[in-house]
């Protein structure tokens, strides 16, 4: 009983200063961020944050893959991943409004400014955030295709292509926007809306079963 | 005479400078550079940089104006806006390929990377390279679509939106894998040119005219 309140407290300790250090990196970057804020703003000592964490670079990986992780979770969590009687067309709505709505958010867009800022310095934190976002999504759609495909409700092509293709018709223009134009340049619901169903109707009329 | 020859040499110490000032914040970024390097490097006084360039802000905002323009006028001498005869499919074809080969480079993704890392800080950065990049290349490619689409060759949509359509079927995927993976993530040419046909083959799935 002792040891189950101890990992319970040494958990939320962890939570408690993966959640300082999140606001802190997002506010101030890596670079202008010191691990003195981070342990007052979870108030906790700095060397209980470097109990947790042996450095910086360890906790802002943390971060990284935590609020990256999450947002594939809650995408994961709104579409499920298709049954046989999911038509195509609502599978790749439904997904692509969620992967906009979740993932085009001003924090996931500052998180991924602040880690192509310093993916040369640092690469782990480009190939984390690349292997726990696109890479994730379409890895999922990948399988999800393959399905489509053997049911004949996709044409027969390589689902890899397929998924890498519909991935960035729904988000390269909106990423790519947010990245350099800031939050402003996010698109609101109506647009995210528009942006979904060009992309579903575009994918469909080159990869779609012919009628 | 005088007049002419202080011009050129004005004009040239100003090239020097510019130049300098891109490699030295390609190499060590925004923040690690100093004007001081940069008259060093340019073998100009300090004096001299400030009276070009107010700023190292105005300095790094001229580098990044004159390497996404500099790209975009080596785009427009590849591949000439398309006359009458020039079928869809070999304009689009040219476009992507070259577009690619152009763009996603390792100065430019380099480039790209400390204008996001910087965006937020300093948005006029980030709004020129969008202005002088994706967006000079959606102008361009809805003009000609305009054109296509006056001549029967496409369907009849909204230009604007299949020009952001087919500029991020083109770029979405490779400028989004070099901004988080680095320079080893620059596709090689035969990756490019299958980026460029499945970009094309889906475009005109969906927005050729029907046979």
């Amino acid at each position: 009983m002792a040891g189950k309140s101890v990992s319970t407290r040494t958990a939320r300790t962890r939570r408690a200063i993966t959640a300082a250090a999140e606001d802190q990196f997002l506010a101030s970057g890596f670079l202008g961020t010191s691990m003195d804020e981070i342990a007052a703003a979870a108030q906790v000592s700095k060397q209980t944050v470097y109990s947790h964490f042996q450095s910086k670079e360890a906790l802002f990986l943390e971060v990284v893959s935590g609020m990256t992780g999450g947002a594939g979770d809650e995408v994961l969590e709104k579409v499920e991943d298709p049954v046989e009687e999911t038509p195509m067309e609502t599978f790749l709505l439904d997904y692509a409004e969620s992967l906009l709505a979740i993932v085009v958010t001003p924090r996931l867009m500052r998180l991924r400014r602040l880690v192509i800022g310093e993916a040369e310095r640092f690469p782990e934190l480009g190939k984390v955030l690349h292997r726990r976002g696109p890479q994730r999504s379409i890895d999922r759609l990948s399988a999800a295709f393959e399905r489509y495909m053997r049911a004949g409700s996709l044409r027969q092509a390589d689902p890899r292509v397929a998924a890498t293709t519909f991935n960035w018709l729904v988000m390269g223009g909106p990423v790519n926007d947010a990245m350099l134009l800031g939050d402003e340049a996010i698109p609101d619901a109506s647009s995210m809306s528009a942006y979904a169903n060009e992309a579903v109707r575009v994918f469909l009329a080159a990869y779609g079963s012919r009628p």
